[in-house]
Order: C-alpha cells, then sequence, then structure tokens
C-alpha cells in the first residue's frame, strides 16, 4: 500500500458505545456501521462479542451485512473472550480480532493483580489463539503510555512474533502529549525491530484536550492507523474525533510529506449527526468540524474578508465536510414516491411497510410544517429506527397553566395489544406526562435526564427529545421526534420504558456489574 | 517573575462573546468578569470597546469594578479605535491595550486592501499611541502562521521598540500544527531579537482540533502567556480551551520544567457552568475537564480499576476541578438568611430588592421540588440577571392533546405596566405560547432556535431554556428556569423579545454589519 496512506480505524461502536447513558440496539449499531461504510472507514471496531449476547448479536450483524470495511471484534487475552469474538466477526469478508492487556505496573499490579511473567504468557497465548482463527490480528498493551517501555517494546515482539498484523499503542487514560508520544513510539521502533514489519496504530483520549495532536503526533512518528470515533465519544472525555483528524490530514497532509486517508470527507456531517442523535450525545456549537458554528463568521471583518476572498478567513470549505449539501426539500403534497427517492439519496433504502409507516409520520409532520428538509427526514427516519415491540403513545391530553397545577392524561397501547389509562397531577406538564404513563403501565421508572433540541431551525421546526430514565438500576435511554414537544417527550419517554422492561424482565445484571464473571475489560484500551 | 508560570489570558469576553448567537448584556458580563476573578485569570480580555457603546460600557464597568486580573480592551491600528479602548479600560487598576494588525500577504491585500509598508506604519504608531496612554501594550500581528516569518519579525521587533511589553502570535484560522508552531515561534525569536525581553504569547483558534496542542507547543517554544476562552468558545470552532491549557499544565507540568499556572483550579467547573449558562453554549458531555461525562467511567474493567486504586484510569481528580464539590442542599423550610448563606458560599453576593426576588423565587421551586441543589441556585441566580425592564409573563394557559390542535393562551406585562392579551393555536404548546406572546404584544418576532436542559437529575429537575429570535434582522437570546417548561419557555422568550426590541428600537445596525465606518476588526485576532 501507499506509505502515506493513514487507515482510519473506527470505534464508535465500541469505545463510543460504551460511553455512560448509550445504549445502542443492533438495528440501530447497523444503521451507524452501514454510514461508516459510507464515509469509507478501513476498519470497523463493532463491539465487544464476549460484554453481552446483545453485543455479540450487533457484532454479527455487522460482520454479516456490511461490506467494505474490515470488521473488527474486541476480546481480552483470554480464550473465550477469542473465540467469542472471532464467531462474531467470522463470516465478514475482512474479520479481524482485535486482542488486548496491559502493560503497565500500575494495571498490573492494582488492576490485574497478577505479573509481568503472566502479561508475557497471556498476551503469547492471546495472539497465537487468534492468529490462528484469523489472519487479520491487532493486539494493544493497554495503558501503554504510562508502563515501562522496554518491557512494552518486549510484549509487542511477542505479539508480533506471534503473527500481530496491527500493534496499537493506546493512551489509555489520556495521559500524554505530542513530543513524548512521538519519542515513546521512535524508542519502541528500537527496542522492536519487528514494528517495522507491521502497521503501528494509534488510541489516544482526550482528558487533557490533547487526542487529535497525540494521533497526529503518532502519525508522523510512523503510525498509519488511527482510532478515533465520530464526534469524538467514548470512556471519559472520549477519543479522538474522527472528523478532526481526517479533515487535519486533509487540510494540512501536503506540509507533512502528502499523508492521507480514504475518507470520503463529504459524509462526515451526515455521520456526526446521526450518531449524534443515536446516542443522544449532543455536538456543542463550537465543536471543530462537525459543530454548528465551525464554519460560521461572526465578526464583521470576518465576514467582509471571506467576502473579498474566502481564504481570508476559511482554511477548509463548508462543502468539504457535507455542510450545507442537502438542499432537498419535501413539501405537504411530496407523494410516496418523492419520498422514497429523497430517502435514497439521504442512503436510506426503505420500501414495504417500512415506507408505509415513513410515509405516514412524513405526512403528519408535513401539514403541520410548511417544508420538510433533508435533516427532518433524518430526524424521522432515525426516529423510526427507534420503534420496537412495547409501549406506545396511542392519545395523551396535558393542561397546564400558571394558576392550576398542571395535569395529564394518556392512554398508552400495551405490548399485549391492549389500552391501558393513567393520569397525574405533577409539577410541570411533561413531569405530569411522564407520571400518568408510570401509571398507566404500573411501572415505576425514575427519569434521570431530559433535553429537547430543535431539528431544524424555526418556528415550527421538529422537536427531539431525549431521555434518559432508570428501572430498578437499569438505565435506558429514548429518544422522539415530533413538532408537539409533548408529543415528542411521551414517545422518548416509552421508548426508554420499553428497553428498561425489557433489560428488567432479561435480568440483565444492571450496569455497571458486568455479565462476565471477571470484571469486563476496557473499552478503553 | 518566576521563569515557569505561565500567565493565563481569558478572551471569553471578547473573542468567545462573539461567537455567533451570543450576545450578553452588561449585568452578564460583570458576572462573568468577577467570576475569572475568582479563578485568578492574569488578564480579563473584556471586550472590544470601538465595536457598539454596549461593548463600551461593558468594559468601563468591568474596568471600575472588577479586581485583581489585568482589564484589556481591544483596538484595531488605528487612533479612534485606540482612544476608545483606553477609555473604557483606564479606570482600572491594571489596565491594558490591546492592538492588532494583519501581518499576512492575503490579509493585506485581499482584507486591508493596502501594502507592507502600510502596515509597518500602522504597528507603529498604534503602539506608539497606546504606550503613551498606557504602560501595558500588547501587540498581535494578525493571522501570524500564514505570515512571512521574516516580515512578522520586522513588525514585531517595531512594536517591541515602540514600547509594546507582550507579544501575541495569534493562529487566526486555526491552520497551524504544534510542530510547525513551534518551529515558528522558534524562528521568531532569531529574527526579531527584542522578543527576548518581553512576553511572548499564544492565541490558537481549533479549526483542526489543535488549539489546545498548539499552544502548549507555543509554551515549550517560550510562550508565558496563552489567549483562551472558557469551554473552548470564539469565532468558528473557537479557541483554546482554558480549563484544557490549565490542568495540561497542572497535570503534566513537572514533566516540562515546572510550568504552572495561578488558577484556582476549584472554580474551572462553576466557572465553565455560568458561561454555559450565559451564552445559550452547551458542553458536550465528552468535553474536556468540563463535560457531564468527562470523569465517569462506565466500563465493567475501569469500575473496578478505580475501585481498587484510582490512578489505574484517573490521572486527575474531579474535586481538583470543583467537580461534586458542592454538596449544598437547602429545602422548602430553610428561610432567608440560609438562602443568602447559601448564595454567598456560592460566591454570590445579593442584598435588598434582589435577595427578595431571589427568595421568592426559591420558595416556589422549593413547593415544587424536594431538595434544591447548589446547581439549582446558580440557575436561579444566572436567570435572575436576565431580569430587565421589559417584557413579563403574567399568566399562561395551554391545552395540548392529541385530537385537538395545541391551544395556548397569555397574560403579558408590558415594559409601560399595562396588560396584554393573546392567544394562538400552533402546531405545539410551545408554538403556541409563542405566537400568543406575539399577537399579546403586537411583535413578530421569529423562533430561530430552541433547546431544553434539566438543570440536575431526576423527575424533579429544573428545566432550563434557551431561545433564539430574530426581529427585522435583530437576533436576540434568551434564557429561563422553572419546574415547568412552558413557564420556563415563556420567560425565555420574553426576554430574547425585550432584548430584540431593545436593539431594533435603539436602531442598532443589524448584524452582520458592524456600526463602526469600516469593517469591523477581528475578534478572532
Amino acid at each position: 500500500m501507499d506509505d502515506n496512506r493513514v487507515l482510519i480505524f473506527d470505534t464508535t461502536l465500541r469505545d463510543g458505545e460504551q460511553s455512560p447513558g448509550i445504549s445502542l440496539n443492533t438495528a440501530e449499531k447497523l444503521e451507524i456501521a452501514h454510514q461508516l461504510a459510507r464515509l469509507n472507514v478501513d476498519v470497523i471496531e463493532a463491539g465487544f462479542p464476549i460484554a453481552s449476547p446483545g453485543d455479540f448479536e450487533a457484532v454479527q450483524a455487522i460482520a454479516r451485512q456490511v461490506q467494505g470495511p474490515v470488521i473488527a471484534g474486541l476480546a481480552r487475552a483470554n480464550p473465550g473472550d477469542i473465540d467469542r469474538a472471532w464467531e462474531a466477526v467470522r463470516d465478514s469478508e475482512r474479520p479481524r480480532i482485535h486482542t488486548f492487556v496491559s502493560t503497565s505496573d500500575i494495571h498490573i499490579e492494582h488492576q490485574m493483580q497478577n505479573t509481568r511473567e503472566d502479561v508475557r504468557g497471556l498476551a503469547r497465548a492471546a495472539v497465537a489463539q487468534a492468529r490462528a482463527l484469523c489472519d487479520d490480528v491487532e493486539f494493544s498493551p493497554m495503558d501503554a503510555t504510562r508502563a515501562d517501555i522496554e518491557f512494552t517494546a518486549e510484549i509487542c515482539q511477542i505479539a508480533i512474533d506471534e503473527g500481530a498484523t496491527t500493534i496499537n499503542i493506546p493512551d489509555t487514560v489520556g495521559y500524554t502529549m505530542p513530543d513524548e508520544y512521538t519519542r515513546y513510539l521512535e524508542q519502541l521502533y528500537a527496542f522492536a525491530p519487528g514494528l517495522s514489519g507491521v502497521v503501528l496504530s494509534t488510541h489516544c483520549h482526550d482528558d487533557l484536550g490533547l487526542a487529535v495532536a497525540n494521533s497526529f503526533a503518532g502519525v508522523l512518528a510512523g503510525a498509519r492507523q488511527v482510532e478515533c470515533a465520530i464526534n469524538g465519544i467514548g470512556e471519559r472525555a472520549g477519543n479522538a474525533a474522527l472528523e478532526e483528524i481526517v479533515m487535519l490530514l486533509s487540510t494540512r497532509g501536503d506540509a507533512v510529506g502528502g499523508l492521507h486517508t480514504g475518507i470520503v470527507t463529504t459524509e462526515l456531517a451526515r455521520t456526526s449527526r446521526l450518531v449524534s442523535r443515536l446516542t443522544g450525545y449532543l455536538i456543542q456549537p463550537n465543536k471543530a468540524i462537525v459543530g454548528r458554528n465551525a464554519f460560521a463568521h461572526e465578526s464583521g471583518i470576518h465576514q467582509d474578508g471571506v467576502l473579498k476572498e474566502r481564504t481570508t478567513f476559511e482554511i477548509m470549505d463548508a462543502t468539504t465536510v457535507g455542510l450545507e449539501a442537502n438542499q432537498l426539500v419535501l413539501g405537504k403534497h411530496s407523494g410516496r414516491h418523492a419520498l422514497k427517492q429523497a430517502l435514497e439519496e439521504l442512503g436510506y433504502s426503505v420500501d414495504g411497510q417500512a415506507l408505509n409507516t415513513a410515509f405516514k409520520r412524513f405526512k403528519d409532520i408535513a401539514d403541520k410544517k410548511k417544508q420538510v428538509t433533508a435533516m427532518d427526514l433524518e430526524a424521522l427516519v432515525t426516529d423510526e429506527l427507534r420503534e420496537e415491540t412495547g409501549y406506545a403513545l396511542e392519545s395523551f391530553n396535558v393542561e397546564a397553566s400558571s394558576v392550576r397545577p398542571p395535569h395529564a392524561s394518556v392512554q398508552v397501547r400495551m405490548p399485549d395489544g391492549s389500552l391501558a389509562q393513567g393520569s397525574f397531577t405533577g409539577d410541570g406538564p411533561i413531569d405530569a406526562v411522564f407520571h400518568a404513563i408510570n401509571a398507566a403501565t404500573g411501572v415505576d421508572a425514575r427519569l434521570r435526564e431530559y433535553r429537547v433540541d430543535a431539528v431544524s431551525e424555526g418556528q415550527d421546526a421538529l422537536g427531539d427529545v431525549n431521555v434518559v430514565l432508570e428501572l430498578d438500576g437499569h438505565s435506558a435511554t429514548g429518544q422522539g421526534v415530533a413538532t408537539d414537544i409533548i408529543e415528542a417527550s411521551g414517545r422518548a419517554y416509552l421508548r426508554a420504558l420499553t428497553l428498561a422492561v425489557a433489560k428488567a424482565t432479561r435480568g440483565d445484571a444492571p450496569r455497571p456489574k458486568p455479565e462476565v464473571p471477571e470484571p469486563l475489560p476496557s473499552p478503553a484500551t
């Protein structure tokens, strides 16, 4: 391969998905994975198959259905994890097993409570086992940047000798600095000569705001794979933001010897919106590349300059990241065919009953809103992905005023098809609706988080409601979209409730307790 | 001064405040400036006095009332700007004039439409004039990182010869990379020998996600002032985030020769919340240092590790940035004295009528909410800061249901004290309330943005509503807090309306047109 080509390894569905409060179902993970394939990432880390049956199912579905990228599954350095990871990814055209073990003394002593000799044995056995199953094996020495470099190099060399094809050096706790990381990797090349025959990879966390700079320093030191996540999500302050490292290489790659990626940058904005909507993780307006204002000029001199010559204050064109690309607009007279075509332009293939449902929702919205834009359609389709067999809002009635406490009554369609009613007088209309739903369903869930964003600008914008609720120690998220904030809230709450009840009924161990006997491996290698 | 001490120059109120959609009044700017003083920043860039009478008034108020930090005012390199900046800051105990001119050919030719010789003259005259007025003068060659380095060095040397005491090297468009910025500054030291006798400063933008890393590279190259903003707000993708560069130096300063700042880090979280609430710029959950999840551990192995030994997965303690510090809780039986004391602990000095108003609001909330926390109090006090003479929500009545379009009627207290009524049937209850307010006030404003966040966790959390509306080309923001989302929305909308009407009546030129004859200087030097 081209020496200057940097591989993009997306961990949105693994490290990203294990962010606090994020809980994606298989349909949602598949939707994101398909979009990552359109974005043309080189590797999708689809999940951590041993973590739960749901994780396994999602990784397997992605391996079977998503074409193009390598599909990787994560596994601790033990036989059970590696077998399970292989089962999940083996049906992919390009499967990868990613296994890891810590090399820092602080992890070896305190967290794993074993010895360096144990680590040598674990790494050797894990890579050998993985390589016997799969030609493409990645190995990560967890917490490498805080570990003894000679010992880490020794473990990397062991992994390479056993057949690892990619060696990833995680800054697990977001501790390193660009110059320090560069020196670390340079020394690693010296101590582990085998490294020059495999792909070196970075995995940097953003605790000190340096994830992108450290990843870039790694690339300058010779790494040719960057592990990153859309919108920079992940454990704590998250991973390096995919869109930032990609646009950095796209904008400044020429200045550093022609480094480049294979990413279709015009898909960045849409991918970012999709991930934000499905995870409920919002994007701050000043977020680089994908924030609402990342390309907005406010001061007079800037606006004046850009009008005279764009490059005076712009180093990137907003259209290169796919902003302002979708000018598509439908109205109340648009038919089923126009909707299908518009959805296809957006990359959604919708047919049969799903198209009927989407069309009905579209007409409801178009009756209330003059213009239905590409962003509205994205929100609606995303909303429909949340549709599950469960509780549904049949009708509601709310009265709120400054003189009486707000009152809500609701009718809820139960999973068995029956109708249940409930009413409540609360502190606010939303509070009243949620309590009325609890009364109707007989489920005593507790609201933990609540947020409303407008999907697009203007008085008739769709409201996009996100809730997080808790039931017997299980937390679940739900999202709802409607022009009416109360309807959107009710939909979001009932979806979260459906998910929470399923978790409680399945007898999932409430998070944070892991489902496997020993502590769950780190999603933040 | 200690050679390893890095000065923190906060530009939240200048570069930050000129972010799209942010519009702070003088009371709000003062509140932020007082908090920045508690945070112990070294310099507050309070605004850009020539930009508008409102900007001048705010800078002057801060110069007169805020003790401790240097108070700086921005000025283009022309006599009118510099005189106006001096008028605004002269009453401070420690005033500074900050003047700038572009040195990049792309700006000189396209944006300023003059010559390098003009730039020499402008820089010389501006610094001489500023220095005759003020002992503390900062000079910035705008767009320096894209400019010819020898020419930029020549201009810096001219500024130093004329008496500039700080030279700031802006990466105006967020284009540079850490190694490149380091080399640039090293060469600058070689070409402009006078630099070693003044303070070198960085001002980095985050367009490619490198603002903090570039600032840090600058410090390693010898800079001892970092220009940054709370939450990283500012033009486009914003400035280097103050909290990130501060915690980077606090956490890793020892590894780079003992570099440190004078920041009281335990005030970081509160400052971040205050700025987010007043600007309406939310913070994403995975934002480093101040994001909701920046210190949250989700995976089993991480939680397990942290329980065994905190440092396995944590490089900072959340309490060092002021998270989880405020355990203070009031209830419905708490009296006026307890409230006053609690507010004082939070740094708010409230007396007389303001205390009465705050107490009334507190009691309303405490009746509905079992516990009133420090975060709730912060939100309430912030909410009260928005109180202006203008429109106020007297009463409202809303009915929303799945069978009829939602209907709202409102009573609005007009600025002249009279009561006006309005009603409307809309697409959603919030839409109906906003149109009803338009009908009551006779003002035809258009909603542009709408967002709701919960102040704290739980079913009885306060709703914090932010709106942006537009009236005759003027945009204005408003914020409202209440347990009832409809009440909070009405309050927020009326505050924005008050602001927008004031702007339209004053005959402010609608943004983006500047009020000064020539294009407004860049807030993003």
